[in-house]
């Protein structure tokens, strides 16, 4: 599987249905009009190796759609897997951008299963253009949503990584209930702005662990029960801050130091997830902990859930999440929008520590 | 719970009848012969502080039982507990020995479940004596095994420790099908032996891992399958001498860097068990490989087991257990024999590099 983009894979899950295989053409107009789409060619720092490429639009073929990119966002694992890092190599040239939402704009005679108009969630990577031509299976359709603004297109543009990445973390791992209490690093973080949410959806409460001061009363307006700066004596705090309550799921992007500290503080029989290593850092674990306190330390990928998870299991996911999204329950803040034309500031951006959100690919005004 | 020793639990867990409560006091001689017991007044170094008292055995009590130690061992749990480093103290002035096998001399009138001749195990504790007078629930009666010898009495006086703390990391974290591997370290333990002898049972493959050289040829006649040397290259002397299969599970009594060798040899969703932290050393883990690799981490604790499992799940297990003790396929190797007067000796012989196997308390030649 090394060589398989993430971005196929999500499309072949994604897919509801096959990949037309008639061999005659569909009947469509000739498009000569110019779009533009980010690629790349050697795997490198993202600011450095990205493209822009205009090329004229091209005739769809059998079992193709048509669909105008609204919005897609720059996820820190786009910017891993372009560098190189991400554990899964692209085959290149590749395009990247890995989850989007667009508006089909032309399908092919023998699709059926989509129609002009429909907003669809693009699960067919390459999000990062102006315009995409792809097998129909490639669009997953949303449900009619009704009449809805810039905000929430701009919001379901960013539903099939980190929302999916918090409901899974919160449902996978421990049957939690109400008024018990889970804790989370990064929680400034896009996933952790949806744990949150879906936290106090279901009633409960979270222990917000951040590096730095004056994140507290965004965090607060959230829905976050507790919000704490990462320290050594991180454990005794949580203890303090919950009524020593035990803890009985973390989520842990950071790795190192921190991973250690929340290994630390959770309650008998709890565990800790951990979906990234940011820090760079190993952990250092006291294994004892995990005889006398039934310590359970797991692993998040959605890479691999998205490989293995049934069509029911993601029909489920999106089913919860998708309303939410739509209704404003799940909502990431949002730094910054740029065109195509602008992927180098983009990426620059999404790397810079001082901003505030998810940088969009926002082809043109919503 | 911190100061109910292992032992009471294990006799409430283990019991099959209720204390009798009936005020009439049972019809029994007089028993003025001197029995002797080892004790303790104060945690510490067990060859420091443990010592033999000789007092005249007592008339039984309604609902009591006197059973004659025939076989104790010591366990390395045993002796933590006695230098109050287990994790659960003891209520002192306390009576050590965990496990061991007895045969019932006399019970009070009013006790049915168990009769004069019968072997049974001890689930009372204080079992390093040379009697033990205690209510009839303390005892758990063996299925009749026939005519048995000296070497079996010996072995089921190990059953309610290590076979089970074998058998349920074996049967607890994975579904293990014949074929797979397993790894483990501190091969040549006790627990280790029980580990190799119930995975060649099922068809399950193992990798021994040892500190020493000049073990391989012992574990093999035991049913190893590989035999290696821990180190820094572990990982890739498990995968060339396995032809690279997935290391589905691994069990580990040692921690540290054994611990971080281990969690790196596992395949895909394997799950690393620890149960024991013999370095004394934390452990470094590469936590990106959680996610990566779905590496799974866990403890076990036979304490929290016999606290929580059913009657049922105690029963099954035993159950399992018994018979291969019996018949011997399961069988561990027995370093030494002392009485209850020697035990300063066992104690020490019992925490020796040097030793062979279990070391045991058998109060009379059997």
């Amino acid at each position: 599987m090394k060589n398989v983009t993430k971005i196929a894979l999500l499309a072949l899950m994604l897919s509801t249905s096959g990949f037309a295989t008639a061999d005659h053409h569909a009947h469509t107009d000739d498009h000569a009009t110019q779009v533009k789409h980010v690629g790349f060619s050697e795997m490198g720092e993202p600011a450095t190796v990205l493209e822009v490429t205009s090329e004229a639009s091209r005739a769809l073929r059998p079992g193709e759609v048509r669909v105008t990119v609204l919005a897609s966002p720059i996820n820190p694992s786009d910017l891993l897997q372009i560098a190189g890092k991400y554990g899964v190599d692209p085959i290149l040239p590749a395009r990247p951008g890995s989850e989007g939402v667009g508006r089909v704009t032309e399908v092919a005679t023998d699709v059926e299963s989509l129609a002009v108009g429909q907003l669809v969630l693009l699960a067919s990577g390459r999000t990062w253009a102006e315009e995409l031509v792809a097998p129909a299976g490639g669009f997953l359709p949303l449900p009619d949503l009704g009449p809805i603004g810039a905000d929430v297109i701009e919001q379901l543009s960013m539903s099939a990584v980190n929302p999916l990445t918090a409901l899974l973390m919160l449902t996978s791992y421990s049957d939690l209930k109400e008024g018990q209490w889970i804790a989370q690093s990064a929680a400034n973080s896009a996933v952790g702005g949806y744990v949150i949410q879906l936290a106090k959806q279901r009633g409960i409460k979270t222990v917000n662990i951040v590096r730095r001061e004056g994140l507290a009363d965004e965090l607060m307006a959230k829905g976050a029960d507790v919000v704490l700066i990462d320290g050594p004596n991180l454990a005794a705090d949580i203890a303090k801050a919950t009524g020593n309550a035990p803890i009985v799921l973390a989520l842990d992007p950071v790795g190192g130091d921190t991973y250690s500290r929340l290994a630390e503080s959770l309650g008998y029989g709890g565990t800790l997830v951990t979906f990234g290593v940011l820090s760079g850092q190993p952990a250092t674990l006291n294994t004892g902990s995990l005889i006398s306190n039934d310590t359970r330390l797991r692993g998040f990928w959605l890479y691999k859930w998205y490989q293995t998870a049934s069509m029911q299991e993601k029909q489920a996911a999106f089913g919860q999440v998708i309303p939410l999204i739509a209704n404003g329950t799940l909502k990431a803040d949002i730094d910054s929008r740029f065109t195509v034309d602008q992927i180098q500031q983009a990426v620059t951006r999404a790397r810079e520590r001082g901003r505030n959100g998810k940088v969009l690919i926002v082809p043109r005004p919503l």
